[in-house]
């Protein structure tokens, strides 16, 4: 595959790198001419020449530039098909149908990925591993487009999600849009804590706080782009903390009031599916002793694979320097009996 | 050093194991036998002995439960001195000074580690290494404990942090408590959104909501027990989320209102310090592409095996309806050279 990547920052550049794996050839582009030089140091590229028609234009750059740079790139007759990856959709294709872009070429999409630090050094090209990549076809987009922009999507290994800009904007408010606000109002109120209380900051905070450290100029263009959806779930979540704060000034009853808020939580968590989708939830866990030595989890997951059950995932909790630890084994439940007959008989300390 | 361990949940057990690393005595005791047996299989110690005194006992159980195990085991002249490890302390120490404890041996104390598990399996050694661990004497408690709990507390690999009941409940209001209940608000917006919604899910959401995963009657204990100054956090949350909703849904300039919410928010982020933690935590990742069928992980680790190498922690990423996964194995960094070989060698496909 051809792939002409607009917008060498940490998405560009990881989709590049991704497809640089799969031995595409990749071109560069980005209005600052550092970034790619960077991005092709990376491996991922090689910069934009002056003619050429790729198979896919990726055009990687923030919200409110997708639509003018998806017409000049239209203008050269870049690519043979184009989509985006801006994390709002309505925004930038009302703007693209404004500008009359070329809708039946066009792509809309969205990787379900991303991380704190950005630019082309951050750049990873397993970024999309698994992660979801929302992709929105048009009324107008024809079939042909939207299978290349799939297929592109697979190369990067990401799992291609359908649905609607509509749905998509919806959605996204939900999920990515309003907890990035929360969080962003948590760490607000350390500003100007004393050291003395940052010293005591464990795990938790960092975790609840971590995406509000991202770009406020990029961050305040999604926002905006989506700023009713993201409303009615900020105002929702901010009457709820408002309820928390009067139930505990007040001394009520926590069991009512605050109780009922953290269970709703946990519910909520517990809808997140893990790493293999839905079923995640559902995989029985059973849980192996083991010395902490070369060879005893080969002789373990010997004996799982003598027993013919796929272990859907692993966890190994130990602490080092500890001579045992703890394998968590994750199947389906059907296979969980299976499996524990077949560790006992084989000698393993296991516990379902 | 001999320990007694009250509560064999996550932070018990873990308080365990780092003590045995250190070859100290430990007792265990629950008031579910089965979490005991578990703890000892772990290697955390031996179940507690019908009579004996220990230099340190370490009540771990739930704050409400804190004061009347302390008197019970005062009561029995479990130990020499005595300590705790709820996440509030003006709570349990006003009922211990109720309850008639003797506080002159009584050092209350919070270690800021966790995890979103719990119980003994989730535990770990290493749980406390380079964290922050608050140790609160009181004016009666006399030297001689003090000097014994920091032991202990630097036994774990923690930093002790000296600090009066009520600024620690102040503080960790602020970066624990509000947290958690700003999640579990933002998590509950999820309970009744569609799977379509929850299949777009990234890791930002999955970080903001992690700790709301945590048990609500653990949490209702210590949120109401710290119930004035965790309400004064949340309301400033709530007003800041309602006023940044209001400036959405108006169509205000966003660069007001939400640009500087996200600028205050960056600015509290870049506050919080950063990870401490040793060595012990620096492994080195090797990626190993793996089919998605029953025995490949037992050829892996097969081949992990055979190389000598052991593996300290294995993440397997894969997604539903994809053929391949991607296996994360941790290793010792010296060590990882040695394994990328061997893997290469055996032709699996490595990434470092």
């Amino acid at each position: 595959m051809k792939v002409a990547v607009i917008g060498t920052g940490l998405i560009g550049t990881s989709i590049a790198l991704a497809l640089r794996e799969h031995g595409s050839t990749v071109w560069l582009a980005d209005s600052d001419p550092a970034t790619v030089r960077l991005a092709a140091d990376l491996g991922a590229g090689e910069p934009m020449p002056a003619r050429g028609t790729a198979d896919v234009a990726v055009i990687a750059v923030p919200p409110a530039a997708v639509a003018a740079t998806l017409a000049a790139a239209q203008a050269r007759q870049l690519a043979r098909c184009y989509t985006d990856v801006a994390s709002v959709k309505q925004f930038p294709v009302g703007q693209a149908r404004e500008q009359g872009c070329d809708l039946t070429c066009y792509v809309p999409g969205h990787p379900l990925a991303g991380r704190e630090k950005h630019g082309p050094a951050a750049a990873r090209a397993d970024l999309f591993l698994g992660r979801t990549w929302a992709l929105c076809p048009l009324p107008e987009t024809k079939n042909q487009a939207t299978e290349t922009v799939t297929e592109l999507v697979c190369l990067c290994g990401a799992v291609p999600v359908r649905i609607d800009p509509a749905g998509h904007d919806r959605w996204v408010a939900l999920i990515s849009h309003a907890p990035h606000l929360v969080a962003a109002a948590m760490a607000a109120r350390l500003e100007e804590a004393p050291g003395e209380a940052l010293d005591l900051a464990g795990q938790g905070l960092r975790d609840v706080t971590r995406v509000a450290a991202g770009d406020t100029s990029l961050w305040t263009q999604i926002l905006s782009a989506n700023a009713a959806r993201v409303a009615e779930v900020l105002a929702a979540v901010a009457a709820d903390l408002a309820e928390a704060a009067r139930t505990l000034a007040d001394g009520d009853d926590p069991e009512k009031g605050v109780a009922a808020l953290l269970d709703r939580g946990r519910a909520g968590v517990a809808r997140i599916p893990g790493k293999h989708g839905g079923a995640a939830r559902e995989f029985a866990v059973v849980q192996v002793v083991i010395p902490d030595q070369p060879g005893e989890l080969a002789r373990l997951f010997q004996a799982t694979g003598q027993a013919g059950v796929n272990i859907e995932d692993v966890r190994i909790e130990h602490s080092p320097g500890l001579p045992v630890g703890v394998a968590e084994l994750s199947v389906r439940p059907a296979e969980a009996g299976l499996l524990l007959e077949a560790l006992e008989a084989g000698g393993w300390p296991v516990r379902r």
